[in-house]
């Protein structure tokens, strides 16, 4: 099985994601083939200690046969480490590496690695060269691609980071098969996204074959190319969020208020689970506010319920706070403008469109009406 | 006296730099007129507790006037505020105060504030607007214009930050009023690089007028507008220093190595007198390379000694590191390539070059004589 290649247009800063199995073993190579051919050049691996466990050393042994020096820097797994401090930490090793600006940044790991490692090669020298090696699908099709790099603080996710573009995205699917299966599960959440977003089709063809994307082969290789690809194609017209690629932010309002009301604890919710119950919020939001009809919502209700995904707020563990607190915090999202809020909603299934101009009041009888209360 | 307009050509990333006397009483009428017209806005203003002092209440006015809303956010005066530490607290308080992504940061300040809030702005919700108002002719001349800005690491200065355009540069002459001797005449030093690096002729002019731009008036805002330009035309040819921008680290591979070698302490050196020993030593480095005439070091050198800068490692004040301890700090500087090192030399006077396969033997062994040392 040979791998796909998804180009990302974006003039000077393009770039290539590689999918495809048995890919980590052949980074060292690659690297050298694209980019160092006969100069010498270093290289620094972010991971995080789960990550490292299954993959570092395969990683190491292929930077090793291409004569490539390396530095480890390992940080804690878990959205803990996407903090000031962290980042410190990673930045301070890649100095202490003496990396230089021609060097490479290669991040292995999932979604927290790649935002974090991104934006430590963003700002360490204003900028090194800087290479993504998700490890998990949610990393794969979402967040190892487009740019996006940041870190959380107390008053938000994703509210400090740089737009900063990696030189290569290397997506091994064979490293999928280590991840725990409510990973991929939550990972999924991100690839139902992109139909649900503007290809209605492609949610058509996930609903048929979900399973065969579960199991493997070449049905996940596919779903995972054609995710990668509706990220580029939307990232390419609008790279830095000016209008329509606040589109891929269907489902995060929602899901990153419920991940900030849980402490971002992965045992009580992962973050493809908020933005499973999150995309089912907004669709049903898109309905309560008379945009599409209720039938859109129940269908997808029903594909992420069947997949074994979280679809209501009632879904996550343990007590939550009630709906005027739920607004508070969407409205220290960064997707704010002059008091009215910016979601993601739908006209249809696969319709979305940005709607910048939604009242808070809105938003708070429909989450009442979600939560039980009386208003 | 009107002010002059200096634009900046980067495409979308265009801006202006006004420079005259007392545009900080208009700043709010600046920023409706350009940026808000009949929209409403909110505005930041970074400064540290010196120069709050002086011009807080003066531009606070200014916005309390055109009636937009504004948090002021302090920091300690000094190098040491461009640490991690200080730029966390900017960027808490920049989302503490709620400010959206098209409200605007301005750096009311020196070298510091401008880099510190500049880096804030660059990562707070991944890029905010942003205005530089440089109340030092250091400021005003160099760092607030090109887009660099950044913090200190205990790795050198300026290791972590990023390439980030202001909208506008409002340089009020009237400011430099308030100024110490001292450091208007450190920031004299990067008026000088300007013409030694390409404009002889304004180094003639200089040395001819130098007294009037100390004394104020035509002249001065001459001497900032002439060097304002310089830097645009340099970085709107490479804005990212992939080549000739690196020209304008004339002075500052030396410069910074005597900051670092006594701590950033300002009693002992500050910026632009690093920058006017590290001149004269590029001059004197390329005369010992015989690239150029010694001739042209000593015409350098009389005419900043003419003006009061210091301009030999002698006119620090404490003692030093030996030359192979100022190589090794002149190693970790960013601006260095597999081993070999990267000055800016010149062959003659105005005639400077990036040379970037300096070898390290070559620079101990003139450090030892500029030190006197016994090889």
């Amino acid at each position: 099985m040979t791998h796909l290649t998804v180009p990302v247009g974006l003039g000077t800063r393009s770039y290539d994601i590689l999918i495809g199995p048995a890919l980590l073993t052949n980074i060292g190579q690659e690297i050298k083939q694209r980019f160092l051919g006969e100069k010498a050049g270093r290289v620094a691996i972010v991971s995080d200690d789960k990550v490292a466990a299954h993959h570092l050393e395969n990683l190491s042994a292929s930077l090793r046969d291409a004569h490539i020096p390396f530095t480890p820097i390992i940080v804690g797994s878990g959205e803990k480490s996407k903090s000031f401090e962290t980042l410190q930490y990673v930045v301070n090793a890649l100095l202490e590496a003496r990396l230089e600006r021609s060097d490479f940044v290669l991040a292995l790991g999932g979604g927290v690695v790649g935002d974090l490692a991104g934006f430590a090669s963003a700002i360490v020298r204003r900028g090194m060269n800087f290479i993504q090696i998700p490890t998990s699908l949610l990393a794969q099709v979402d967040s190892s691609v487009g740019g996006k790099t940041g870190i959380n603080t107390a008053h938000g996710k994703n509210l400090v980071g740089a737009f900063y573009q990696p030189r290569l995205v290397i997506a091994d699917s064979d490293v999928l098969e280590t991840l725990p299966l409510r990973q991929f599960r939550a990972g999924y959440a991100e690839v139902v996204k992109y139909g649900l977003i503007n290809q209605p089709d492609f949610f058509h063809w996930l609903d048929t074959h979900w399973k065969e994307v579960f199991s493997g082969g070449p049905a996940r290789m596919e779903a995972i190319a054609r995710s990668c690809q509706s990220k580029a194609d939307i990232v390419e017209r609008d790279e830095r969020e000016a209008g329509e690629r606040a589109l891929l932010n269907l489902g995060h309002t929602f899901g990153h208020a419920l991940e900030t009301a849980t402490n971002y604890n992965a045992e009580r919710l992962v973050h493809g689970e908020g933005v499973s119950i999150g995309i089912v919020l907004a669709y049903q939001f898109s309905a309560y506010l008379n945009l599409c009809s209720p039938d859109v919502s129940l269908k997808v209700e029903a594909h992420l319920q069947k997949v074994g995904l979280p679809t209501t707020i009632q879904d996550v563990p343990g007590s939550l706070p009630n709906a005027e607190k739920f607004l508070d915090i969407i409205g220290q999202d960064k997707k704010v403008s002059r008091g009215l809020l910016t979601f993601i909603l739908t006209h249809n299934l696969g319709e979305c469109f940005v709607a910048e101009n939604v009242a808070p009041t809105s938003v708070l009888s429909f989450l009442k009406q979600k939560l039980g209360e009386t208003s």
